[in-house]
């Protein structure tokens, strides 16, 4: 029992790898059979079908995101202080990302909006919690008076979201981080004079 | 000849909409099969290799929606009114897009990155061709007096493409243009508070 456990647990984490670098169309069960090391048979006694492992590893990179978040803000107190750690954890997506090949949110939802209904459906869910954490971090801010009260909570999840992953797909995409540090810099002049009361 | 010559472009331009919506690796020979209405030998009269039209392909969405956007700058003197005209054509990619699928850019740079090198060369070329025809606007409305002559064109760009294409990859996830609005919104500020001299 436990040994079944831990062979799906690392099916799931070398799959997630897999399918964050070439998508989930352009993951075949050859590739997952390589990188998981199992054959065809060892790997469908854990799950019914590729889009079933599809879906439990798109859970785990971005549970395995979302530490990396959660960890960064840890300790943080002001509400514009966490909001800056946030974006620095963007920096490991490109030169030490906690699952190869980037950010998971952003490949799942470029691959899956017009193709994978299921698949979309779970990277809607990761990015509407994603905003809700933004939202309720400056929504916070602003009842402690550390934000505008002016500051429009929604809005501003939708600016940082966006600019960090654009620019990400950017620096992924040349392999050179200067537009990462960019989409930081104009972000942190947007926190500091837009949104810090 | 001339018919050959237009056989070959139907192909190039139905595949752009499939593999803008489902990806390269997502879309298949049958699926090709099924838009163009060809047989596979029909295809391969004209290509040597899924990898030859991908490319084909590529190119041709690129070209369509770069000439959207040399439209919507035509006419328009000032630097800011041109980079407010670009930002505007961003909306049409999620309500009626030149290429179903939305912005074929951010879509290849995305599944390209880690997994196919010559779509990923090719993406490269396409943005930095984006890149450089923004840098240029901004350049030439800092000596014209229309920008800053201490904005910084790169890190403009930059910053241009990064929030407008995350907001796209959030609103076509989503299929819901609040993110596109909100982006455009932030940009039209940034543009006549940062960069408008």
């Amino acid at each position: 029992m436990q040994k079944a456990a831990e062979t799906r647990a690392k099916i799931i984490q070398q799959a997630a790898g897999l399918f964050n670098q070439q998508g989930y169309a352009g993951s075949s069960m050859s590739d997952i059979m390589r990188v998981t090391g199992l054959q065809k048979g060892g790997i469908y006694n854990h799950f019914n079908s590729k889009e079933e492992l599809a879906l439990a590893a798109f859970d785990f990179a971005i549970q395995l995101s979302s530490q990396q978040f959660l960890e960064a803000i840890r300790g943080k107190r002001h509400a514009i202080e966490k909001l800056q750690a946030m974006l620095q954890v963007y920096r490991q997506f490109v030169d030490n990302p906690p699952i190869p090949g980037g950010c998971p949110l952003l490949n799942t939802a470029v691959e899956s909006d017009d193709a994978h209904p299921a698949l979309r459906d779970r990277a809607q869910q990761a990015m509407t919690s994603w905003r809700r954490l933004i939202i309720r971090i400056i929504a916070k801010g602003i009842a402690k008076g550390e934000i505008h009260a002016n500051a429009d909570p929604e809005a501003a999840a939708t600016i940082l979201i966006a600019t960090i992953e654009g620019a990400l797909m950017m620096s992924k995409l040349y392999g050179n981080e200067v537009h990462l540090e960019r989409a930081i810099e104009h972000l942190h002049h947007y926190l500091v004079r837009e949104l810090r009361a």
